[in-house]
């Protein structure tokens, strides 16, 4: 039988440090400084957002939230994101996703200064995270999951992994991290997708399985070698009358049929997802000390 | 019986269709312009630079050779980096390596200006390349590859691709470029490397099996499975009493053994290798016309 992994816990650990930092800072008269651009009203992204305003008020940062209206124009994000650019108070910035079709958020994360990309979304911060420099800042979830991986004594040295999805925000960044040198990198790695023709034959082979495709359920039990460490980084929304408000979220792994099979699994919710808040705090105070060399 | 892949020949071709773009360019007075900086030397990187520079002038291009001497300091390199930033002749700048240990290659090469960064390894670029920019300066020697399979008409989509290596000049940015969408990408893709316990369980999976670590005849028949593609990336002297120069040089597959086993394979020397300096050239005439608008 295998063990949840308790994403909560760990997060709260990596608060605890992050809360430790931001006292150091805030003796030499420094405090961290968090920028949310969020655009429209997606019901989603207004909860996401309002989560990190709340964690960055209790870790005690600065926060800049700017909810601006479905009608603003790309010029004025492009004049919202420089002027945060050039805001000594403001040390890190992301533009929440999904944007209105008609913004391009390419070029508007293209626009934050690399060294206030608390998101690792820029390509230089990209490329520096594929290349192993030490001091690139890394995609939250990505380095919210390695996190996981060190707290559970789960090294990947070797180790065949595999990832299904390859989006920019997961699949990619995560690889780039597996893949440096180290005790939790090292590892033998495949990334699987919506193009791969029998994703069971790969995903059984998986000492270490991660999926982040966000397709509820797709991972059965039959499909997780037995004693594999398997990370959930779907959320999904399946209906659900039992629920007052009609649906529950899961994951992409069938969690119930597949923690017998396995020795760690993440649940949906409590797993990967606090991870993420934690990192993009983590990664604002590190922001924060390169931009005053604190 | 496998066929061997003929790498000059495919060259020849992208070199033809960079030359006729020079005429075009010519026809609006403009040259591509190609700086390579190489200092110290290195015998290897003589021969290296050498080509690069009678291939340029072959296609028509000027050509700025730098051969600076091995007590050259970093200073006097990122001023002559920025020199050549600064001069519109120049569309193209590349450091040639291995430099001298004790120069810093990662800050030479973020000097570099994005768009003249004809070898594509600016961390921007490989972010680029990663994130599937249609206009990214793609490093050669990977945008070679994927131009042999394209030349072969081997698809790689929904294909187990095997990579044996994970550097940044080959392993990490052909896997960016074979996770991308499309006919020559969407492969199902493994990335093994030194720390892999069992290389031979990971390549005979491979449909499509490209060797990138520089170890001769790594890759015997028994490792790969009937009827794969097989690319080889590796320049390896072996000593050899019978030649004039006492070694031959030898790729990472055991070619002869391989060959029967295989569907496709490409020769060392002959194959990969004169693709580098191909793409390198047709990179620079990206380069040539994204900076003129042409």
């Amino acid at each position: 039988m295998g063990q949840p992994i308790d994403g909560r816990a760990v997060a709260q650990k990596v608060n605890a440090e992050t809360s430790l930092q931001v006292e150091r800072l805030k003796v030499n008269g420094v405090v961290p400084g968090l920028a949310v651009i969020m655009v429209g009203d997606d019901p989603a992204s207004f909860s996401y957002v309002l989560a990190k305003e709340k964690k960055a008020q209790e870790l005690g940062f600065k926060s800049f939230i700017y909810r601006m209206p479905p009608t603003t124009t790309q010029q004025e994000l492009l004049e919202l994101v420089r002027s945060c650019n050039e805001n000594a108070e403001i040390h890190g910035i992301l533009v929440q996703s999904p944007l209105p079709v008609a913004l391009n958020e390419h070029e508007l994360v293209m626009a934050i200064v690399p060294e206030k990309d608390v998101d690792g979304f820029h390509p230089i911060n990209v490329g520096l995270c594929a290349l192993g420099a030490p001091h690139a800042l890394r995609p939250c979830t990505p380095a919210g999951i390695v996190r996981l991986l060190q707290e559970c004594k789960v090294s990947t040295r070797g180790k065949r992994v595999v990832i299904i999805g390859r989006s920019r925000i997961v699949g990619l960044p995560l690889a780039h991290l597996l893949l440096q040198r180290g005790e939790f990198g090292d590892a033998t790695l495949t990334v699987c997708h919506s193009r791969t023709p029998d994703l069971g034959s790969e995903t059984r082979r998986a000492e270490i399985l991660i999926s982040a495709v966000g397709q509820a359920h797709l991972v059965k039990a039959d499909m997780v070698r037995p004693g594999a460490v398997v990370i959930d980084v779907g959320v999904n929304r399946v209906e659900d009358a039992t629920k007052p408000r009609g649906y529950r979220i899961v994951g992409d792994i069938d969690y119930d049929a597949v923690l017998p099979v396995a020795s760690f699994v993440t649940p949906v919710p409590g797993g990967v997802g606090p991870m993420t808040i934690a990192m993009l705090m983590a990664n604002t105070v590190q922001a924060c000390r390169t931009q005053t060399g604190l």
